[in-house]
């Protein structure tokens, strides 16, 4: 850590400063400028809060050296992490893995027709939702456990992973026998008490970064799931709020190329979520691919006109179609293939 | 619901929108003019999503005429709403309530001590930590249940109404026995089984706004506690996240008067978190009660240097007295008291 | 226009409203629903200010149904814009434009050396900046005149076309001579006097995206431009500012698609200034191809270390060499050619 | 400024950056550590790049030390700068200064109806705009000179300061001998020649925060108009742009007591342009005081649905005087007087 004293900083406050720091366990070194004293702090903490210094008396500013987290970060793994599956299927490695499905299963009919077609484009893992607390409290909120049997049916037959969203640890149990792959949402990016339980767990969680979340704040989070020892973790970009209000949320594409230089961990990324609406789907699909993405999310529905949820964000079958075989392209481009 | 058509939409891209209305229940009225034709619909359903018309082709733009909630808007109760406590403490009427004390609850000494000093300053009610689940993984995650023993213990014994935080569904009934008014965190506004089930509770729900959620959000979250027939919401504003970082948060002074104008619900500030930093607290509790907050919720420590958790933007007890003094004057300027 | 009343609202306050719209020189046409009334407004006027309805008693919400744009609306052309120059090169067609070259004209050596490379990789236009107002008063400031005639030189040279910045309306005579296209940067993407002056000019205009401008105010402020008479206006995506700090701006590449949709123009991306980290800006700058970019502005030096001015964002020769073969795939699996 | 190394960065990384900051003239130590290696550089440049480090190979992250900006940082006038004018008036001092008067100066009768009632009301100065360009390209665009004439005739005959806008370099000299204090609009606050130039001035500049600008930025932009000379500059805080659209702007009230630690400028606040609404205008006003605002800027109008623009965020006159009596009782709750 260093402490950057303000020019105006008396003896006594630069004192306070060394004090506070060597009780919290921190081995000091004070350099004493021209215009100013410098702080440095070394030690093995890294839950310190940093704003207890900077309200110090005579304390311009503080910043930290090393990052808050360890095992996400890029230096626990420089080679980068690859999760493989059973059925030959990886993630972070060579292959870009496309998830695609509907947002809610809705009957075994749409979930079958969905798959058959995912599958036969080139996916090779299932989406689909069973638990959906919505924003408004008067909309349809999933089929429960049932989905949960359709989704791993609809997995075994087609020859799909299958992924889904987890919303609270009375859920993990559920979702086990079912999936291959737990999603947490973006709004349980911070529900940390589950993360911790996740962390028990030895199937891969793909963790969704928050709408307001900085990428501090998501390798923290995926801290969280590693330090129980479950470091198969699947970073995802869905978007975030900003500004503009055309779209939902402002798929940050860029989280893509910084992630892979702060974490060895996978990046994927959700362009339903991410632009909410149908026609910008593909074009940040595509660029998501372009961008280095080691995995997509993809809403795909028959008859989206008549979903239960997120239809509009939903692609028609041969849109997809279509999307599959430009990201082959574009994955060559970057020496990648779609899996 | 409007929906305007493009100038270059065809006939059939309006009835495809007309029928899709009538599908789901709308009933439509059509005006042609001279350069777009503008459908509007009407009906009883407030779980519709309007990009399901947004995508359809020939549409320009779909805008929602009513409020998505009903319960939370200001029409409900036109009067609004004051929650009445037994000690003859309210929230919404002319007194403002202070709820001050510590960010977690560390021990029996701290908090009878902090607790004596602000009551003594002019607080009605005790603020205190027992769950406390970090974004660190590394960080003092709170006392728990003997946390809230002691909370309601120095409730008692220095006449202060008790309010702490609800994280989960499993916390509400080891809450209740000992608080006074539930809290929902800012990362929880929108869990919305946790909500839910707080509709179903008898007592008052302080509930934070997200760091970067709208007010139609935080509307549509208070809903979700009102359908269950818990009316009793005291909306908190307590910093959304910004482009500028000098601060942990900016705290939105202007959802005080926005919120009065939405809803009748009251509507309380947190400076210690809205602004995360000790000397930004006093000027923006001050101009909370300034514009109109019906309540405030402040971080006190006697010795925050020490604190176990957000020590930084904890006010010394004479820095809160001072600025209890100094509310006094700016709420009469606006015809409150503080309580 | 809509209006939607207040549940709550009186008969005189639907009356105050009509009133004013009629003033204003709308035609109204009333409905009332079981729950509220609501009034539709059509005329010509476009800039009409909806708050003043906002603030009338009973008002719940005001809509504007046309967009305050005419001549940059997609309808106005809908077939889209492609701009021809001489050179046969275009931007708005099937080829992808890319504009390359120093952040700031340095010297002749520098320039030709950058120009011989870009145009040998395959760029048809040649960037470089000789006005530069920095942020901090203390750095350089760029070579003026002497930078033009350099530009147009090695333009002339090397077959390239020649972009450079003006931005102040007394450049604009200085920058003809020697420029095919004038770029109007972020900060002054709202100087609408420069505009108006821009649309007097019989030159191709960049117009680039204030980092905290919506995409209307984007398309309003081209309107300026077009309304002179100069159609031939390009717009840029160049990154937003959001709450995240890593990278100085956020390159919102969901622009592409959205401005495909809503206007007719051209659209552009600068990964260069939209990241503001060299590692960064060939991931962006392939994201943008791949989602439907009509034309890159990369910033290359051969010795960026030693640039005068954002030489951390630009690409190293071999660098932009080893990208431009990247975007030729990526060009073709979206059926478009880099020029 | 401090280099915190990787730690699987090579010797030869270090090298590379400690030649780095040699070269660009600083003077380094190195601080070699069990995990990392830490580099410090100091010098006297300000100008200097930070990223030129951040993209050096083995390089995590770079910090400045020392503020990038000199004169306007509270150092360089610890005691805090006090503008004082002919008639009494001061701004930094113990009187917060109220400027108030219609957006636009549409009209002699207009001027001066709202004149006389602004100075009855208590307030010492006149605001009001003469040179509007608008958004957009269709609204009324303001009186220029003749617009200034009324301003200095209403000010000497009511006996209060006038202030305007000035917003090309062209501008300047027709407005000074009009006005008392130049205005600088949000949308200028980067417009580095007009900043430049206004240093050479000898009248206070009220300089607008833009809206994605830092403070840093904001400081930085004072600084220019101080190295002319310059030093009577007022900031101004006028709204940010937020993810929330509920509000035009979401005016940032944290920013009176953050400029008053970081710099010595007095700070003012404009709630008319921060939040757009007139019944927001009033809550804001107050809160701005409370939280220490030195000043603020009022739009009012006698007929404010008649109003040229803005006026929507107009406060009727008899809504003015309410305020100025409710912000005189909290002026005193904060040892201030209202001027």
């Amino acid at each position: 850590m260093i402490v950057a004293m303000q020019e105006t900083a008396r003896e006594e406050d630069i004192q306070r400063v060394i004090d506070h720091l060597i009780r919290m366990g921190f081995s000091v070194h004070r350099s004493t400028g021209v215009r100013q004293t410098v702080v440095a702090a070394v030690g093995a903490r890294v839950d310190f809060d940093v704003r207890n210094l900077e309200v110090l008396p005579g304390v311009q500013e503080v910043h930290r050296i090393s990052a808050p987290y360890k095992l996400a970060a890029r230096s626990f793994r420089p080679q980068g992490t690859e999760i493989r599956f059973p059925n030959g299927v990886s993630v972070g490695g060579e292959q870009v893995l496309v998830m695609a499905g509907p947002c809610s299963v809705e009957s075994r009919e749409q979930l079958f027709t969905i798959a058959d077609h995912v599958r036969r484009a080139g996916a090779r893992a299932l989406r689909g939702g069973a638990f959906k607390p919505r924003t408004s409290p008067y909309s349809f909120q999933g089929m429960g456990i049932e989905g949960l049997k359709l989704l791993r049916e609809a997995g075994d037959k087609f020859g799909l992973l299958v992924i889904s969203e987890v919303m609270e640890i009375s859920q993990i149990a559920s979702l086990l026998p079912y999936v291959d792959i737990l999603q947490v949402g973006a709004r349980n990016m911070q529900n940390f008490n589950l993360l911790r339980e996740l962390g028990r767990v030895r199937k891969p969680v793909l963790l969704k970064r928050g709408i307001a979340a900085t990428f501090e704040e998501l390798l923290l989070s995926a801290e969280y799931i590693m330090m129980g020892g479950n470091y198969d973790v699947i970073l995802c970009e869905r978007g975030i709020r900003t500004f503009e209000t055309y779209t939902r949320n402002t798929l940050d594409i860029s989280a893509i190329p910084i992630i892979h230089k702060l974490s060895h961990l996978p990046i994927a990324a959700d362009p339903s979520h991410g632009t909410g609406l149908r026609d910008k789907v593909a074009p940040m699909a595509r660029a998501s691919v372009a961008a280095g993405a080691d995995a997509l999310l993809i809403e795909v529905h028959h008859d989206p006109e008549r979903a239960l949820s997120d239809g509009a964000q939903s692609l028609y079958p041969e849109q997809f179609s279509k999307l599959m075989s430009e990201l082959q392209m574009i994955a060559s481009a970057v020496e990648r293939k779609i899996a």
